[in-house]
């Protein structure tokens, strides 16, 4: 399956000779797994704040990039990072203050049942470490993931990430479920259609006689195309899984570290306390870092046993950014913002929705929002030829986002969280100029 | 299996009360699976070139750390980072010229069939990767390391990492041989008698319907108690696992970056060419990036059907420190350095191994070296409590090294490449007097 937005040579006539020339040079050295956004890609030389600026000095304005969450080149982000990295830089296996100030700091936003933290650079590495806990602990292998999910890239991550298409294989113990589907779905109750489908997974596991290790969501469901709503309907599927002996894993890589606005975590909406939860991508404002909290009975015997060394994991200058980050968040009042500003998109794009038959549904909390292209038919059917041409419409325009979901036909808008209400307005202005020439 | 050179609770009462309470807080927020050194753990807040300082001022000498390959808290890598950070720092889905100048400059230090890389943030990820690889291209899934390896901490590559113990297992398609022994094996060639060992797994896997995919091993076989020596005893092994299908992945996570004195890859001191090469640690000089260097047809299916994105991998930032490394390389003629220096420590410590016997055999090439602690017994026996004793000695005098190897026997000194002749002489004096009292 080809990736949604990704850039293909037959666009190449579209570019001058420099940015062919670019190109060229990326498929030599780069190889052939790279993949670039747009029909025409954006080179990039500068960003500040919520916007970003080409080698010709245009500016676009970042609806996309959640890493630098707290908008690109944050001062005290850089600051931070910079100044550590003059005093000193080494790893966990000896002493050093700061990795432990910013693990309490993490950990204190977290409910109290979730008090240890281990460090990765990466999303991949949280999740992929999650497995091999979850593993120990419960002695079975069975992983739970929805349909169109993207948990990362490791060889067992990947196995449980079937939103990288029919060339990436799922593994024999891996079953996926139906993402929970608040709209398009027969009626009834979203929470306990989600819990049948994890509980069918189930059955069919141990029918294969291999026993439930974990189920692992994207507590906001981004690659399946966005599904925030109703708050809450996690939970009887988070039951299911912990009655058939298995772990409940939180993938907050995504809408972690308050992009859902109503509070740090994507599970908090949601009423529950997972056994692990994995983060990254903002973390660091860009710097890699990532982690797995857990809950301490869940990583004893495996901590004892098998030990875990990450080489840059937390680290002085990975706890130096992770420290700006929250203070950030705090300071800058970032979980409100998310909460107020993409109640502004959501709203614009609802009205905007109203005059154009090609926008479906409008979902999403806070500044994480996705918006269904769909055919004017009963029932209406997914359009992902016109979110590509809505994205790339966009981006000559100077609007970066992008689409996602099992028929790339969601458009995937997930700013930095600093964007501002005059931000959301000329989105939605580009956005309402865009669509009426699709 | 206990790690070697690994703090225990049971030392904590030679510790004060400051350094108590870090290591409570520790276990508290960081959990069990977390590690220090030494019985007496090093509480350390500043680093500068080989020195590392710790929080009551008292400095040590770095002969360990192998990811600040270039010095503690380089300027140059320090300003690099940070003049990126303050500009940009965005993903490979958007065009940077950074990231390409950087991927030119690395392949340019290869044999040119070694033409395409692509970034991760880990050495871990870097081996994973290349398990995914290698199963893609071969269709086969048998990998085959040395005994006491270490190649990572992902759930695939931990099952190919021996050296993490008997709490960790491995993998049902992974095969362990022998690792190569130039000194204590019953004579004949070591090439020959490594690649009998690889061949026997070869057959072993197809014996059990398991296809063989790769054999991996890193050029200097650090984990299995430093093994350099003769230079070309890997071809052999190389030749058999091509043979039978399979494929040869360097792993010079710590060989690499021109460390072996020799050239900038441990591989080339076995005048062969890898079919894929992982790197890491010392690459970015303490920042979060590592790579797989392939050929080009090793990646070609893959990367059309397999896409990989590594959000942090290869950024601006990432690729700014990995040239500012390159640079510092050959401008400070660090491999010379390497070559000439390890040679002055070599020498040296044979020199004290003439006239203490507790010193058995001394091997390496260029800044990394390992040298056996033995009984005073025929045949000499491996004596772990003696290392023990000698790296806490060390620690105590204000030297950095560690143990390691299948007995954790092995001294195992790996400074920074800046490594001064003085720097080699205060190493040495201090050995000298630990040896004295041990």
């Amino acid at each position: 399956m080809a990736m949604a937005n990704a850039f293909s040579a037959d666009d190449a006539r579209k570019l001058d000779a420099a940015e062919r020339a670019l190109i060229e040079r990326r498929a030599r050295v780069l190889g052939p797994a790279y993949r670039l956004f747009y029909e025409r890609p954006v080179h990039l030389v500068r960003g500040e704040g919520v916007w970003l600026f080409d080698e010709q000095g245009r500016r676009y304005l970042d609806a996309y990039n959640n890493v630098a969450s707290m908008g690109h080149s944050h001062p005290r982000v850089v600051e931070a990072i910079a100044s550590q990295l003059a005093v000193l830089n080494t790893h966990t296996r000896y002493i050093h203050d700061r990795i432990l100030d910013y693990a309490e700091a993490l950990v204190a936003t977290m409910p109290r049942e979730l008090s240890q933290v281990m460090f990765t650079c990466t999303g991949s590495e949280a999740n992929d470490l999650a497995v091999r806990i979850a593993r120990h602990l419960t002695g079975g292998t069975g992983i739970i993931a929805t349909a169109h999910a993207y948990h990362g890239l490791s060889c067992a991550v990947s196995e449980f990430s079937p939103s990288l298409g029919s060339g990436v294989p799922l593994g024999p113990h891996v079953r996926t479920v139906p993402a929970p589907d608040a709209d398009r779905g027969p009626g009834g109750d979203v929470g306990a259609r989600f819990a049948q489908g994890v509980q069918a997974a189930i059955d069919d596991l141990v029918r294969h006689g291999i026993k439930p290790a974990m189920l692992i969501v994207d507590t906001i469901f981004s690659s399946d195309g966005v599904v925030a709503d109703p708050a809450g309907f996690l939970q009887p599927a988070v039951a299911a899984i912990r009655k058939a002996g298995g772990l409940f894993v939180a993938d907050e890589v995504q809408p972690g570290f308050g992009r859902t606005g109503d509070a740090m975590w994507g599970f908090q909406r949601h009423g529950l306390v997972p056994d692990m939860v994995s983060m990254g991508k903002p973390m660091g404002n860009g710097y890699p870092i990532a982690g797995l909290v857990c809950r301490p009975e869940v990583i004893e015997d495996f901590g004892r046993k098998a030990r875990y060394f990450n080489t840059f994991g937390g680290n002085a200058v990975a706890a130096s950014a992770g420290l700006a980050v929250l203070g950030i968040i705090r300071d800058e009042g970032l979980v409100a913002n998310a909460r107020e500003v993409g109640l502004v998109l959501r709203d614009g794009i609802r009205a905007l929705a109203a005059r154009h038959p090609a926008i479906g549904d409008v979902r999403g909390a806070g500044l994480f929002i996705g918006a269904d292209l769909v055919r004017d038919s009963t029932p209406r059917e997914p359009a992902p030829e016109l979110a590509t041409r809505l994205v790339n419409g966009l981006r000559e325009r100077g609007v970066l986002i992008s689409s996602s979901g099992p028929h790339a036909n969601v458009l995937k808008i997930r700013p930095p969280l600093v964007f501002s209400r005059d931000n959301a307005q000329t989105l939605l202005a580009a956005l309402e100029e865009a669509l009426a020439t699709i």
